[in-house]
């Protein structure tokens, strides 16, 4: 589709304002737009192709282990929603309520999920009775909502799109099992097909889900060296089962509770992608999930034999990568820039000299590099350069995390860590006393992340109060 | 997973009460089950994954005519939905209205999307600004929520899962083509991968979308000789783009008004199926949305090498069909009612009779007709006989539309034949009047349930007023 008019204007840059640079990316690479619905927004065809093909990914993933889809009503009854204390304590603060169906005022108000724990129980309450009706292993996909009061797009808004895995087991062993296997299945999400490492870990007693005995995460470094939660795990314990009355009769035939886990990631994930991988020209796509793998530029097009030999490539190719061919009138600079802010992770240039030499230039994203190829060896040769940029997306998130991962063992220390070198992680000891983890964050700025599943020990006592240190805690600001 | 205990109990016959026929279906085939929430449903595994077979296969028609997905917001503020006249008409008394957010009362409230129109229309104002921008090819997959009274699952619930189209082009003649292109689709759909023949046609003025110009729709006719609406396109020419002050600069540089098209399906399409095509032994599911196509059964499974026999088995078909073993403990017996109440289009019966002779036996659902089959040949003969199921399935149902669709000249002949005959699709000339089309329904029970593209001449009079006739209208009784 031709555009002549428009123009890729230039962004913020990242170092500028890193916000504003981050709202430029989400905008002008055309992943989000506004809508009169405050906190809510539009996602764009862009950037929903980035989100399907993360749900392709992950869907396939969680069916390997043996997971189905269902699908619960979106509305949960206030009565339902307070069956769990801690529960409703957590959510009923930020959910929307229905109180009107068409002109008659409802009964009882609904509200919109938040999350789905409350449906999952009593739906397992109805069908679960013996221990040959476990385990259940559900996953929706669904949109939920949380009534925050700032907002951004992707990272926190009133809606947004998400899996919800509710499982139920017969033991909290396999429980517990499940809760771990499926921080590992983000994990490895993460780092095979976002290209984005992250550190594994458990969230302190303050920081657990509401409802849950424990929460696991993982915890991605932003390019700005703050951190973002991109998926958690929680086991529940017996806690949401004895609340709503599931039951069942064991193999020796007496009455057992069950115990459950539910585990998710969100469409903040796009927004960890941008933050991790972006730079001043725009978003850098992993191509696990780039929608357009490689862009096909015909350089020279008037000139005979050049949009005939892109549409050939782009044919041939199809078969091996998501292709495309911009063949508009557009200026080759106007699209160099164009499919730059989009992220294409590799863009193919293919003028009259290449046709003559049968070869054509590849350029990859990240990097700027480009690599002459004989048109012959296309096949190989592209996925072969995409597992490079993976690789080197992987690599330069990597060196970023630790470049600004920071080891200290006194406030002070943090503190003039901060200050020297920017934001970061920090790895300090801590005592396991909450008063200290709120101490840490009001004197130094940074919250505990997670309490890293590897473990570093690097002194014996706390850093806040000096006591005797029981966990080295991952600390630092957090989207 | 064993369930020795389970026992399949015998459902409703259709010819005894067709409704009760259907919930049991619904229930003892594990599609759906009932919540707290009224109206709305759980959508169990088994049904999800029919659904994730009809979305797949539609939702790869849509993106090769070159249409994208995208996410709207859930919620539409009451402003944005009195845009447009005629649409807030129509939807307005069976919203669900949100008017609280955690403890504050909101300052405009906000319904739940019952469908998407005024979302779209205020996107499209934002992105399209020339003839460049168009067309827009948009789809999203979510659900809706409309308030109705009486519920029935899959067929009118508070909250269904659908599809809804979105397009918005230059001109009228591009709109209603699109419009066409994608009631063919739906057509397709329905005989192709549900094995359903649809009527086309064009509904009536009484009976359109509230806002659009014209309104088409399919008309499948259910094995009770009722009519299910299985999916509409809308052609609303520029009437919300007026609305909503969507513009666009033409190639004349002129300021010009788009024009627009919705079109959806929904899991209504589930109710059809069963209804089509189920029987008295339960769901006969078409082989192309079926989530088991082959069912393997070892029969005297404590025997040696039956158990590893159907485990090859399966390993070999499953680069072929959707196929599972039942190894469980239950009765052979069992196994059979089971997988025919699921509606599985295949049982694949192995025992050590059939091993010795290198065979097995392949039971058709919806006939039991048994095949010998020799095990060499499965590859090739599965494929073949889901071919002869889909096909046999379509012709009972084209058989029975065909059976029960009366050519009628008069209203007494239509409750004649009603009476005589049960229900079923009436044809019947019409004048174009409003008050005929209610007569019609009043005297005779049946309502027009659309304007047949493929028109017949039964007569030159309408049938109620005897005025000159403008068309033939299918009429029936209608889910």
């Amino acid at each position: 589709m031709a555009n002549n008019k428009k123009m890729v204007e230039a962004i913020t840059s990242m170092d500028e304002d890193f916000a504003q640079w981050y709202t430029d990316i989400v905008k002008k690479a055309e992943l989000v737009e506004y809508t009169s619905v405050k906190g809510c927004m539009v996602i764009r065809p862009y950037g929903y192709a980035i989100w399907e093909n993360m749900q392709r990914i992950l869907d396939g993933m969680f069916k390997a282990l043996g997971h189905e889809n269902v699908c619960m009503p979106m509305f949960i009854p206030e009565s339902l929603l307070q069956k769990e204390k801690d529960h409703v304590e957590g959510f009923a603060p930020e959910v929307a309520w229905v109180t009107h169906g068409g002109s008659e005022k409802l009964e009882e108000r609904l509200c919109v999920r938040p999350t789905s724990e409350t449906l999952f129980c009593e739906h397992y309450a109805n069908i679960i009775h013996s221990w040959r009706d476990l385990p259940k292993l559900y996953n929706q996909w669904v949109s939920v909502v949380r009534w925050e009061k700032t907002t951004r797009p992707f990272l926190r808004s009133r809606e947004f799109l998400w899996q919800e895995g509710h499982t139920i087991h017969a033991t909290a062993e396999e429980a517990i099992e499940e809760t771990e296997r499926m921080l590992g299945v983000y994990a490895d999400f993460c780092e095979n097909a976002l290209a984005m490492p992250v550190v594994k870990g458990r969230k302190t007693e303050s920081d657990k889900f509401a409802g849950a005995v424990s929460t696991y995460a993982i915890e991605a470094m932003m390019h700005d060296g703050k951190a973002l939660q991109a998926g958690t795990s929680h086991y529940f314990g017996d806690g949401f089962a004895k609340a709503f009355g599931i039951q069942f009769s064991g193999k020796d035939n007496t009455l057992q509770t069950p115990h459950q886990t539910s585990w998710g990631v969100s469409t903040r994930l796009i927004g960890a992608v941008i933050m991790a991988h972006g730079d001043d020209n725009g978003l850098v796509l992993p191509p696990a999930v780039a929608p357009i793998q490689v862009v096909i530029l015909p350089i020279a097009q008037h000139k005979p034999g050049v949009l005939e030999k892109a549409a050939e490539l782009k044919n041939r190719l199809s078969a091996v990568v998501r292709v495309k061919v911009d063949d508009s009138e557009n200026s080759a600079g106007w699209k160099f820039a164009e499919y730059e802010m989009k992220g294409v992770p590799l863009r193919l240039e293919i003028g009259p000299k290449d046709i003559e030499n049968n070869q054509c230039v590849l350029v990859t994203r990240h990097n700027r590099e480009k690599h002459v190829v004989s048109l012959d060896e296309l096949e190989t040769a592209i996925p072969a350069l995409l597992q490079k940029v993976h690789d080197g997306l992987y690599q330069k998130a990597l060196d970023n995390r630790r470049n600004h991962t920071y080891a200290c063992t006194s406030l002070d220390e943090i503190t003039r860590v901060l200050e020297e070198k920017g934001d970061g992680f920090i790895e300090a000891m801590w005592c396991g006393d909450e008063a200290c983890e709120d101490a840490v964050k009001e004197k130094t700025g940074v919250g505990s992340r997670c309490i890293p599943f590897e473990q570093k020990h690097l002194s014996d006592t706390c850093v806040c109060c000096g006591k005797p240190a029981k966990h080295m805690v991952l600390w630092g600001k957090a989207y």
